[in-house]
């Protein structure tokens, strides 16, 4: 689905949970080899969430299609001696072979909603929960939050400024991608620029400036280095007199068609600096200079600033999007819901599963989504269009898993189609569109009461 | 350093961020070449911190020995049409041949410590930033909560469980390492068990349970198949008779030599849980068998749980460590502090910068760390040890960078000197241990007052 440098670690079969292989070891002791079918979902939201967005489904089966324990892999199991000869012997030819159901890539969802629904062998099914997990967690936990930078935001432009700031180089990557689909216009980040065609941007930090003995020389040449892309940096020393500094750079350099396209302002009190800024940049004659703000901003800082009115153009976005720092993980669970034909429940406290294969239909009226119903897969006469969309047959990736754009396209009319309620970046405590239906519930009760 | 799989995005020179390539082509257009020192630190700590556990060099070493710009990324920016083919060819024969010195792995650190000191060419220092950024502060992150947990945990054990909550595969590779560093006894995470040489754990999910139509039969089949090795997950319908069922198990198989390692309780009250559980158990005449306890554990519930004297014998930690939940970030910032034998300063609001190269004085007094202190490089007469070593000279790694169980004594070490206020988890608005020497005092006075 994309050309992105993958680890090593995203494919190997030994990224997973060592329990995920002693139980497979007792599964194949037994002969337990039948269908099982597993739900990843979220329990809940993180408080600080209204909804989620799906992203990680690309790498997820990128992973199921090429998942394989190498002969090194086998030799450190071996060596460990807690499985038996017959186990390794299976691992060695071990192909997932499943079929994989999933909400699509860049589009809305809620709790207790199947992100992924595995359908496979059991050993198959379990062995690869841990990877499934890492990978579409970590993705729609960053698209979620960038989803929100993205509501903030509005008609303004959003950058992706989390390379340096999130969980490793994969994770750069991966968050880049994210926040693309989620709506950023372009990434910092060159390697997402190249693996998956983002739109890249950024030009000067203050080292730049500070490498100069003025101020003033550094603007001046890195505007004649790039005479059409420059983005001057003018806070290094004070901004008010950085962009005095700017205007008089772009007067003394006019002749030589040296055009500023932007400042950026990346400390201090954004507003008000951003005002000042624009009246100094709109007196020097640089009304087509653009204004970018970056500095730990998240979306409850971009609204504000918005909101304001301050006459920014354009926000860098780093740190807060990069990790989804008001909430970093999802807690999403992977489970049993059938096996062998026989619908699963599990009573943990707390942490009730819904049984069956099931599907989502989700219903939008006037072009605003007003309830997910949570089905069995071959109810009928529910309202909505089904969600899940079939991703994998037969452990190969189906035709048309769709574009990096689709999916952005996707997410886009997806958040235009979420009510006031579900927008609103400050909500606490609103319920989840999402109901069950009457088959679901009656299988539940029927289940809970056979298990107690 | 390791035999860990790697990224390509781990050592691609075009992991960074775009502007570092156009200050860099700025650079070269304008031969400034000459050598400059950049710290990478931290700022000040988050809230929920008291001190920072350095992790991440042996990843930033390889990274910097490997660095390189490959054919197919020099396409990418040539089609990209922002660069000169003189700075493309510049790229070509990109090396990073600088000398860095760092805080070692598993050492304690403070705000405003350089973790890394580079000195290299200009653009190769610079083009560097990005990748030492996100690779640093990523593992140190980890680490420093995971030192938290390691001193709730005490004398206990403290496992990770980290893999399936990680952001990414790379991740949780890393994130393993980093924990196993602050203290864990060993990882669920397989890959990391290969990679790192760490001891790895972990035996059942309630997923098997609910394979098997009773629950005692999921229990009798584990148990069997690992007669010397099985924890058994007993919260899947309900704890108390999970554990009653573990002691008919154990009584029904104890002829043929089964013998039950452990029991795992993953959800519900847990000290309670525990003590109910222990109770049966040793009636039971299970005495011998562990209790562990998971279910989205911190620092601060693991020390409730240890203060209250549940009998819990170890700890398993997936969500909260694996993405340091409360503090996911650091702020990290890479500052150039010299420029061709120039101290540098930058004075943006609230980011200033100390100037210069340093060292760090550790004073580590009847095996209490004291008080450290930020010097000038050839300062004299500075209390203390200096903790920065020199890790590469002329772009090669240096011998003896030691190996991971060294990190990982020198982590424990590094605890036990922690006096009170830092290792106490509910401290706020503690200063951190940290001053700066006389020269540098007088350096930042005298460089504020010409800037101004």
């Amino acid at each position: 689905m994309s050309d992105a440098p993958r680890s090593h670690a995203a494919t190997s079969a030994l990224l997973t949970d060592h329990y995920e292989l002693t139980m497979a070891a007792s599964y194949l002791a037994r002969s337990m080899t039948a269908t099982a079918t597993f739900d990843l979902f979220v329990r809940s939201l993180p408080p600080e969430r209204r909804f989620l967005v799906a992203v990680g489904l690309a790498d997820a089966v990128d992973y199921l299609a090429q998942v394989r324990f190498t002969d090194s892999d086998l030799e450190y199991l071996r060596a460990g001696g807690t499985f038996a000869e017959q186990f390794l012997d299976y691992l060695a030819d071990f192909r997932f072979s499943g079929e994989v159901w999933a909400i699509p890539e860049g589009e809305v969802c809620f709790p207790d909603e199947p992100l992924l629904r595995v359908s496979a062998p059991l050993i198959e099914a379990q062995v690869v929960e841990t990877a499934l997990l890492n990978t579409v967690a970590h993705q729609s936990a960053i698209a979620s939050k960038a989803a929100r930078v993205a509501l903030a935001a509005g008609e303004h432009a959003f950058v992706d400024f989390g390379a340096r700031r999130t969980h490793g180089p994969e994770a750069a990557l991966r968050g880049a991608r994210a926040a693309y689909i989620a709506g950023a216009a372009s990434t910092s980040n060159v390697l997402a620029g190249k693996a998956y065609g983002i739109p890249v941007s950024g030009t000067m930090a203050h080292s730049y400036v500070m490498a100069f003995a003025d101020e003033r020389d550094a603007l001046r040449t890195f505007a004649r280095d790039f005479p059409s892309k420059a983005v001057l940096l003018i806070d290094t020393y004070d901004t008010v007199e950085g962009a005095h500094r700017v205007v008089e750079v772009a007067r003394e350099l006019a002749d030589e068609g040296v055009r500023i396209v932007g400042v950026r302002l990346d400390s201090g009190d954004l507003g008000p600096l951003a005002h000042r800024v624009r009246e100094i940049l709109d007196r020097g004659g640089l009304r087509q200079t653009r204004i970018i703000a970056s500095g730990d901003l998240d979306e409850h800082r971009i609204a504000a600033l918005v909101g304001d009115g301050a006459p920014i153009d354009s926000f860098g976005v780093g740190t807060q999007m990069g990790v989804s720092a008001d909430a970093p993980a999802l807690g999403a669970v992977y489970k049993l819901v059938e096996y062998d034909g026989r619908p699963a429940l599990k009573l943990s406290t707390g942490k009730v599963t819904l049984p069956g294969r099931k599907q989502v239909w989700r219903e939008v009226r006037d072009g605003v989504l007003t309830v997910d119903t949570i089905g069995l897969e071959h109810e009928t006469g529910i309202a909505g269009r089904p969600i899940l969309a079939q991703v994998m047959v037969d452990g190969t990736p189906v035709d048309g898993r769709g574009t990096l754009e689709q999916a952005r396209e996707r997410c886009t009319r997806a958040l235009k189609e979420l009510p006031p309620s579900l927008r609103d970046l400050e909500a606490r405590d609103v319920a989840p569109p999402v109901r069950t239906s009457r088959e679901l519930d009656a299988l539940v009760a029927h289940m809970t009461n056979e298990v107690r």
